[in-house]
């Protein structure tokens, strides 16, 4: 028998050895040792873990200095560290845009205060329940009387009263009910009991003044108010007013009367953000790390190893400034605006570059005033950016870009990778 | 001893359950058991089992025909089941587009016969050479001397030759060295031997007509076949000759001296391949099944939940027509041909009829003559589309919609999902 047990003993401790290994992945990718970028696989995503942190910081504070709680929209890091990031900052609670986000970062002890933003329908509401069944406090959101009924229909058969905000369309943008029709009170008729109302701007992504920006800000935030006191003075409690998107979130100038702002692209910030005018390209902390793996010197061609895989195919909002598939950068991350990724396959990307003075000039001061390049008369992009050279290049649009990554490679302000942390995909 | 020992067993009871269900993914998503496409979740990846195994069979028979071996590009699906069924119809090896790739299907068992398609570059060699110590038979492709002269060093130090193929250009689309020119001559100095060469003629994505099809086909064998004579004459064995694309493996009149083809996107097939004539709408086997969760009566638009993270940024090819975000077809699969995608946001589709008499029309008869709509005079987009209708999407881009998606749901010829198929992502 002791023989047994020696043998049990040590099965156990295989097995443990296993299961923290390969069952945490968390753990599994965490990397007690610095690397340098020239260490790491390419493509990889990038992210600045001090330009994250200040963007974080940032707009809890915009917000936290109007009064009002900030629920960060965690759809576009999906990321539990990354979240808890958020939370540390004073976040109350998160947004989500499916289910299964929802079910992740409840299930990871993110939060347990989580709003689901888009429109639930009625094949949803078994797993919603479950949810909340587990203890998850998740609110959900409808704009349209049937859901509205199958909502109270499900909540009477299963003994449940969910907690339900209407969506309110401000500017036109897709979903959500207009403030100032009889749909409003006809919604709530049929819910019964309506938690608040939420709203988001989509359409401030089309403007690019400061004062538009506001104009759009304060039109989310006054038009939802004014839901909300429709449905107070018919008897409804609406004890929430949520309200947001990152360019309104950063260009209100009252919260009166909102509890909470919702924004999601903020933590990484993207081009299409710089377009419109909210943040600094020094501002974006997403970036994709790639190498030159070729040339076609006759075209100008660089060709690279991040193709629209890894850049994804969004090109931007049409009619704002075009930066093709994304902002070439040198691999220490400063801007090459000469350089232009003008187009990608799957694991292929072209970049050209429209001034090789400049490009040289730039790269030859990178080195510490080395002229390495000087001395060569007739210089090339095959010379310039050599087969082997690593090159960062930021994102169109951080969302679509960071989804096509299972990891995000943690860069710190030496430009070494200190961490690998998960992120997820799917529904 | 003996309660530390039945202690020490009821946790190996525990830790094998758990290690089982947890650690083998692949089983664990497995189902026995048979759905409605109304019992899943949306978004969701649908593949019509018989339309594949159709396309599969299609171009296995289509290249055997013509006396050469296929090579099935395994970065459309990246599923390691899909690929046993490209294998089971008598492919010949793969070809893969990242070393994750190659990494995956080889310790899956899929195939050892594995070609990395995309130029290497000197910081993957390791991870190429560690792969080929595991007994992979993994092939390599370079279309610089840089490169070249990089492998040999790596072979030299690390006592290892490489099978690597010089890639062609033959048509100027992205990589690939001219078949002429003195520079294939070199790089197969630099590497000393040369396994084969490749093409890829990528720019037959922009062509329509059989005519040009056949045109672009000859001109990719043709030019390839003279890069291997070229190195053949010089000394060189070059015993492979590897060309391929969708559109042109569909279109060669002959494969004379090629010993391959690779392909792709055939095994799902695309609105872009629909584009160039390679296929029917009815052999399209991958679409997103997406459920209606709102409507916006006044502009006419139908709120789904599925925006372009479910149906990627991929906008189809400029020039050709235009579908939007993709064909909607009923839950069914018949499309609808009045009925566009026309916008997206992340988890938002908005949809939109151009012709409500011919969706009522396609409707009605698709509810076997019942006469459901035709007593009711002012039909709109809301009665015709209810909240909770399911649709299907075709995609523009098989490889990028996919791409967003861990599994595929398997549906049989009943239009039942009889299985859920892993599939993986990232580098």
């Amino acid at each position: 028998m002791r023989q047994l047990l020696l043998l049990s003993l040590l099965f156990d401790v295989v097995v443990y050895f296993l299961v923290s290994t390969f069952l945490c992945g968390t753990q599994l990718f965490d990397s007690p040792q610095i690397m340098k970028l020239s260490q790491i696989q390419t493509p990889a995503a990038l992210v600045d873990t001090v330009v994250m942190n200040g963007n974080i910081q940032r707009m809890q504070t915009y917000v936290s200095n109007l009064s009002a709680n900030l629920r960060p929209h965690v759809k576009t890091a999906k990321s539990v560290p990354i979240a808890n990031e958020m939370n540390e900052a004073g976040a109350v609670g998160i947004a989500v845009s499916t289910l299964k986000e929802a079910e992740e970062f409840f299930s990871d002890g993110v939060s347990s205060d989580i709003m689901y933003c888009v429109c639930i329908v009625q094949s949803k509401l078994k797993w919603a329940h479950d949810l909340i069944q587990k203890g998850c406090d998740l609110k959900i959101v409808c704009d349209s009387v049937v859901t509205a009924q199958h909502i109270a229909a499900f909540g009477v058969e299963h003994g449940h009263s969910f907690k339900v905000l209407i969506e309110i369309d401000t500017d036109g943008h897709r979903s959500g009910c207009p403030p100032d029709t009889s749909l409003l009170l006809d919604i709530a008729a049929a819910l019964g009991d309506v938690h608040g109302v939420m709203a988001h701007a989509g359409e401030s992504y089309m403007l690019s003044s400061p004062e538009a920006l506001q104009a759009m800000a304060e039109q989310e935030r006054s038009l939802t108010v004014l839901a909300a006191e429709r449905l107070r003075a018919a008897g409804y409690a609406c004890p929430v007013v949520s309200i947001g998107s990152t360019p309104t979130a950063l260009s209100y100038l009252s919260l009166d009367k909102v509890t909470e702002v919702r924004a999601g692209v903020y933590v990484f910030f993207d081009l299409v953000m710089f377009n419109i005018g909210v943040c600094s390209m020094e501002e974006i902390a997403l970036s994709v790390l790639t190498t030159v793996i070729g040339h076609q010197p006759e075209k100008g061609w660089v060709i690279t190893d991040a193709g629209w895989m890894a850049m994804s195919r969004d090109l931007g909002i049409p009619g704002q400034p075009d930066f093709g598939y994304g902002q070439v950068c040198s691999a220490a991350g400063t801007p090459l605006h000469a350089v232009t990724m003008v187009s990608a396959n799957q694991e292929h990307g072209i970049i050209t570059c429209s001034d090789l003075d400049a490009l040289k000039d730039h790269l030859g001061s990178q080195r510490e005033g080395e002229t390495v390049f000087s001395s060569v008369e007739h210089m090339s992009i095959v010379d310039l950016l050599p087969v082997g050279t690593q090159l960062r290049v930021l994102p169109n649009h951080a969302c679509a870009t960071a989804a096509q990554f299972p990891f995000y490679h943690m860069v710190n302000s030496s430009g070494e990778v200190t961490d690998k942390w998960e992120r997820f995909y799917g529904w």
